[in-house]
């Protein structure tokens, strides 16, 4: 039973016979053509070999099954040199990438294709590497999903609409396999959603059974959502699922199951801020912006990301430290440049600050403590107070861009391994809005206009 | 052995022969005025009873032994009358004062006689209040330390002189009766100062083994210091020493043992603050100096201070609590007016804040939430963060003074009794130099000259 909303949304991305035939067509050439090259079966995996892609997306991943017998050399080798020979056949263009090991990203007659080397294993206990698994998504799913491709195709278009779709680590949200195990387990898009609106913390889904209970399962994973791989036990698909956004889904889910809308199947348009905005809107919040600027290092985001939120996490907490409240930081990764921004409640601090001393029964170190400061007469201090020492000293950072700007201080703490290289090279300390650039139009938007997903659709819903 | 300073100490401090002899006949007259006045027997305690007074201190207390078959109120009425006639035998002049129950503080022939009502009782597990303990003390006592009196008299010169003599609740420090016990363990005041030098909390002293060990006693008490009352096994003696006097009292013991000086037995003079020092001072901090001055409650300080520091307390969390960030804070009880200070980083904050919402699973209270901000559209929010919802909002207080002048907000907390009475007929809110006066002047400079006692001397100890 779908509602208006679903079958409006199914007949915009349900792909059309003639799409799905010319697909397979394309799908079983590649594996000719794999055969023909390497003398190794290969087998179409993801959305194209299970049916469950929407409408328009034109990716096809091809895995060619090299014997086990093979060195990881060897698979390398061979694997890339049939890719090759493969995209040569088509007359098409491709560029290696890297996973656990190299694979061809190729453009074949207008499809993105992914020629995988992978071992031909005959179970994921065999497993030599981690791309090894994915046949076996392909080979349990295909069967089993054929009747519910439209919810699959429902609910992944619902996780696009609401932000939440994609297992990078920018999104942290639902990989495609993920939706289609969560449809299989709850028998449908209608019941997944109404079930998800009543999720908590550490959900259980175990579609084989392979533990005995919830608790056991618990025991193991600590995820928000755990997920049990039906072809290996000891994985959670939604690992890489954040807290946020699984907290974000159970709104969507909850919000739609009251009052579902097209909305929440489109995702958001992306706003701007213009530099004037920017600058009116900094002055009616009265906080000090900060940002750290710095050339983007040149690897994936799935890479940076991560860096630049450690990165930012040390600096955070080195303000803390040092006693300049900190409203909120963000990190934001453009083309050209990275920054990192932080939102101060203060620029500027008082003259002294307090600094803790070692326990008074520590006498070794009370002693050098005492011996000091017994003679600084600017400030109050050493005083005990219950067990310990403490003095009154002049302020090391009474400004916070002083403390942004000590090159020293900054590289002292854990920043991510390509982040620090690049601010080693040079970082600018942007103030105020000197900070807004074109690069980052979009992203300082979002970072006012911050709201949850669910949140922005029922405002949407308003507006309908 | 007595090294140099301490030989001279005592030469000032020990009552000569002849003030040895006026004393004990001054007891002996009040013991018998109260046989005559009251027909029941009557003991001198304290320092006069043990001998262990400092030369000058005119210090009487006269416990009258009453049956314990009478009623409180009988006591009560007898013990009163009785301490009455006693005055008007002399022709002194007296004033009523209340400890448990009612007693007499009078000046009788230069002396200061305190004439305390109190159980006959045949030992303290009979005891029916608690100053029927006092007695036992003595009787513990008298003779024990007859061979120490002079070991006594340092320890509570070194006390006074270190600024923690006294067990009321401003100095939060050493008794008379506490450094009695501790001499008599010890064997004598060097054997004392060593062993304190060496203290760590939860320091244990059980003269008379009423506990096979220390673990058994540190499961009853958790003071820094615990010596058990040789009378009443179920009582710290040191209850009322604060850690942070333990840790200043180790402090003081350690370095006097290193280094032993005069100044060590020479309480410090207070210094004073003039306004234009404390104008320039708080100029030269930079901080934003708040004072909450109303009128003393006529209580006695150990009733007042106490309330202070809750008062402080409460006000403190909520300033915290509204992101105004506290340098130090501190109460100080005048004749007239009490002051409560917060020395804040600064006074002023942007006109946004971060408001925590409900966890996003608690159903309810996140709809409330959401509905409440759906349709604002000035700040950010609301987002989800892991589990739980939070909003941006215009802050409440963006001045510190608007808190603090808030009397509903300061009116919902926590504070002590007779302070709020006293505030509730009216507080003012001082900022900066304004916060100065003559009544303050000695307060002021501490706060801001604040040390450790140790550290005091160790710098007079420089300049001698």
């Amino acid at each position: 039973m779908r509602n208006e909303y679903e079958t409006a949304v199914l007949s915009r991305i349900l792909p059309s016979d003639a799409e799905r035939v010319e697909s397979h067509l394309m799908g079983q050439k590649l594996i000719d053509a794999v055969k023909e090259a390497a003398g190794v079966p290969a087998m179409i995996t993801g959305s194209v070999a299970r049916g469950t892609w929407v409408k328009g997306d034109k990716d096809i991943d091809v895995f060619m099954l090299f014997p086990p017998e093979l060195s990881r050399d060897e698979l390398q080798e061979k694997g890339l040199a049939a890719a090759y020979a493969v995209v040569e056949k088509f007359g098409g263009t491709s560029e290696e990438k890297y996973a656990e090991h190299p694979y061809l990203n190729a453009v074949i007659e207008g499809y993105d294709v992914d020629l995988v080397p992978c071992y031909n294993v005959a179970s994921t206990a065999e497993m030599k590497c981690a791309v090894d698994r994915t046949p076996f998504h392909t080979r349990y799913l295909i069967d089993k999903i054929a009747p519910l491709k439209e919810d699959v195709l429902l609910l992944k278009q619902f996780c696009k609409g609401g932000g939440v779709y994609g297992s990078d680590h920018m999104t942290g949200g639902f990989s495609g396999y993920l939706c289609e195990l969560l449809i299989l387990h709850y028998g449908g898009f209608s019941n997944f959603m109404r079930a998800a609106s009543k999720f908590r913390y550490g959900e259980v889904v175990d579609i084989e059974k392979y533990y005995p209970d919830k608790k056991a399962v618990r025991a193991l994973f600590t995820d928000p959502l755990i997920v049990i791989d039906p072809t290996d036990k000891h994985r959670n698909v939604a690992a890489a699922l954040t807290p946020t956004r699984f907290s974000e889904f159970m709104e969507l889910a909850r919000d739609y199951c009251e009052k579902p809308g097209a909305c929440y199947f489109v995702p958001d348009a992306a706003t701007t801020i213009s530099k004037s905005e920017f600058t009116a809107l900094l002055e009616r919040r009265k906080t000090a912006l900060y940002a750290l600027s710095f050339k983007t290092p040149e690897y994936v985001a799935d890479t940076v990301v991560p860096q630049l939120r450690k990165t930012m996490e040390t600096i955070r907490s080195m303000l803390i430290k040092e006693e300049f409240q900190v409203h909120r930081s963000e990190v934001f990764m453009g083309p050209e440049h990275s920054i990192i921004i932080f939102e101060l409640l203060v620029a500027e601090l008082p003259n002294i600050i307090v600094r803790e001393g070692p326990p008074v029964w520590n006498h070794t170190n009370a002693d050098k403590f005492v011996e000091k400061y017994l003679h600084q007469e600017e400030f109050a201090g050493p005083w005990i107070f219950e067990d310990r020492y403490y003095t009154e000293v002049p302020r090391k950072y009474i400004t916070a861009a002083s403390l942004l700007e000590d090159r020293k201080k900054i590289f002292s703490g854990a920043l991510g391994k390509h982040v620090r290289i690049s601010m080693e090279e040079g970082y600018d300390v942007l103030c105020g809005s000197d900070i807004w650039s074109e690069e980052f139009s979009f992203s300082l938007s979002a970072y006012f206009a911050r709201s949850s997903h669910a949140v922005r659709k029922m405002r949407q819903l308003c507006n309908e």
